[in-house]
């Protein structure tokens, strides 16, 4: 009900009955909780169509908020938004979610008190939460499940440390390539696609994944994680225990450590100075480099994405998506990286699947974690017994 | 509003409004049209609150049949039930679907007319056919697209050809894969199971997805085409096209293939024997080496069980199902064949995904297929307007 206001701006009781086939007396009887609650007021008039001029039902605007965290490896993204998921306002910063859960959720209520300040909006109209972590999330109870990369967070409880400061708010956690997925579904080219998947290509390798215009969880809630299948049986030894993870093969650090590696072993001069230059390496010089024309930056990309396009093509051959759309910090790091992906997975996956296929980077990138998050929080918020 | 009333059996229109949460004006519309049509039924009169004893609607049992036809590359079966699903009629014969559609559609017609008349049941009363066929679909127009095994099929009007002998038949074609898949979800292991992938050893390789209790088909209707997931990039050329396909490499004809090496090659005795004694080898004898002991055979089959779970493994890791059921000729051939795959998937997964994964052999086997189809027709035909 509250979803065909939030369509429709503004609608009579008689024109929701008809757009939720409730009958009168539920129409009634939900409406008489949305109003007492405050989400939904009885504005203007309408026009009449004979007998009494009916009364018109409007959505809420300042009844409340939501917040949208995204939270990385080194840094966090907030974001403050009403209920039609209007941004209001945005921080980001830099820190290690390496320094635990107490010190990096303590940093992240003070910003988000921050942002309630600058927009006068009280702790109290704060109604909901979505926050997205770097790790393995089990769903039901937003609980943290041995992440790799998160030391200290394990089954710690984030939502009810959030909802000691927010003590009227929702709190929903999902790993951060859901939230991507979802963000992209909300407010990026994922937007009205029924079966996409997004892939975030960065130190890790993962995705979300969009059925029927949802995304799908899976079972326990862990689908997506490709970054642990098997690409080369006598490949590099991955933190998983595993041998020969797309991530160890193809993800960010071990792109990295191969830019280090051509460096050191000659086959790079220009990685060489770049390395004399600044330290260390990233994949961020490996674009650069192959910018430049480096034949070995060139070579790694092309392997590279030629190992994700292989896995991508196995994905496209089971899953028959509309869209795959690339986002992550590695995804950057120039074209040909997707022209690799894309060339493999059309020869790898049969043409019926690939007839209608669209393999885009993602246009809002950094930007989908955070809206993401953002309409988790408002589905949930909305959510009310209809 | 009919799938109420064929659960509960027996309904009175508060409890069908009720149910469906339509309004009193709508149940009483749609009710009219299912009355009118003979779906539904009134029949008794059941315990009054007080007021007039309320007429109740129940489903009309006589009123239709439908029929699930379940086509195999040398095979058909073909079974007819009422609207419940109740099976009141099955049979089975040997055909080659290589004879082209016309020859073997109207041996089906005759053998579904058989059917009809030796239940009294008329052309007329037929009100839906569901049909699983094995090669690739496009599900909107129930057309087949370049199938494989199916010379002359392609494109061939199969709805067009069926409704003209039962014109009162809504006609339903999807590969058979799928129609396994639904069986199992209609009548099988996954009974209210959410997610599961149903895969099919057989000639190819092939699985049915459901997701959230529906079959999930993807965005052109050819999800689940795993048979050509690249396992081996310097392995055997595939039919497709492609180097190293799963299909290509542990499919029914490449285990009879490896079945014919090993006979002619001198690795194993037995195989030689039957050979000589059968003229040709099938994966049905690799599986009565194996239960000989034959360490060739065994060896094969490990072979085989290894990439097919591998393949698995990403899948489980990709889209974390809560069961992977397996059916199939192939898989009939011994124990091991299982063994082998539960291991590899095991062995290759997140332990997150796997934590709650059940894998087992279909206990449907066989009539999975023609479940499924008779699921499809049943659904489509009470599909109408609610």
């Amino acid at each position: 009900m509250i979803r065909a206001v939030l369509k429709y701006r503004i609608l009579s009781r008689a024109a929701i009955g008809d757009l939720t086939g409730f009958s009168r007396a539920k129409v009634t009887s939900v409406l008489a909780h949305l109003l007492d609650t405050g989400i939904l007021q009885e504005t203007e008039v309408g026009e009449s169509t004979g007998g009494r001029r009916p009364r018109l039902l409007t959505f809420n605007g300042a009844f409340g908020y939501v917040a949208g965290v995204d939270l990385g490896a080194t840094s966090v993204d907030v974001a403050l938004a009403d209920f039609s998921g209007t941004v209001i306002g945005h921080q980001a910063r830099s820190l290690d979610v390496r320094d635990g859960p107490e010190p990096v959720l303590k940093e992240i209520i003070v910003l988000l008190n921050t942002l309630l300040q600058a927009n006068q909006v009280t702790p109290e109209q704060l109604f909901g939460v979505g926050m997205g972590v770097p790790g393995p999330v089990e769903f039901d109870t937003g609980l943290l499940t041995a992440p790799p990369i998160m030391p200290g967070w394990d089954q710690y409880p984030i939502q009810r440390t959030l909802r000691k400061a927010f003590p009227r708010a929702q709190v929903v956690v999902d790993n951060d390539v859901n939230m991507m997925a979802l963000g992209e579904l909300w407010a990026g080219q994922g937007m009205g696609v029924d079966n996409f998947i997004y892939v975030k290509i960065g130190t890790g390798i993962g995705c979300g994944i969009v059925a029927g215009g949802r995304l799908y969880r899976g079972s326990t809630g862990c689908a997506g994680d490709i970054g642990h299948i098997c690409v080369d049986a006598s490949g590099m030894t991955c933190h998983c225990g595993n041998v020969g993870c797309l991530e160890a093969m193809a993800g960010g650090r071990r792109i990295a450590q191969r830019a280090c590696d051509a460096a050191q072993n000659g086959s790079s001069p220009l990685l060489r100075r770049w390395m004399e230059r600044d330290g260390s390496l990233s994949a961020a010089h490996i674009g650069g480099a192959s910018a430049h024309g480096d034949a070995t930056a060139n070579q790694i990309i092309t392997e590279s994405g030629t190992m994700i396009g292989e896995v991508l093509a196995s994905l496209v051959n089971f899953y028959n998506p509309s869209l795959i759309l690339i986002g992550g910090g590695v995804s950057k790091i120039g074209d040909r990286l997707l022209t690799t992906i894309r060339r493999t997975v059309l020869k790898r996956s049969l043409p019926l699947s690939t007839r209608h296929l669209r393999m885009d980077v993602s246009a809002i990138g950094d930007r989908a974690g955070v809206m993401g998050a953002l309409s988790v929080a408002v589905e949930t918020v909305l959510n009310v017994p209809e």
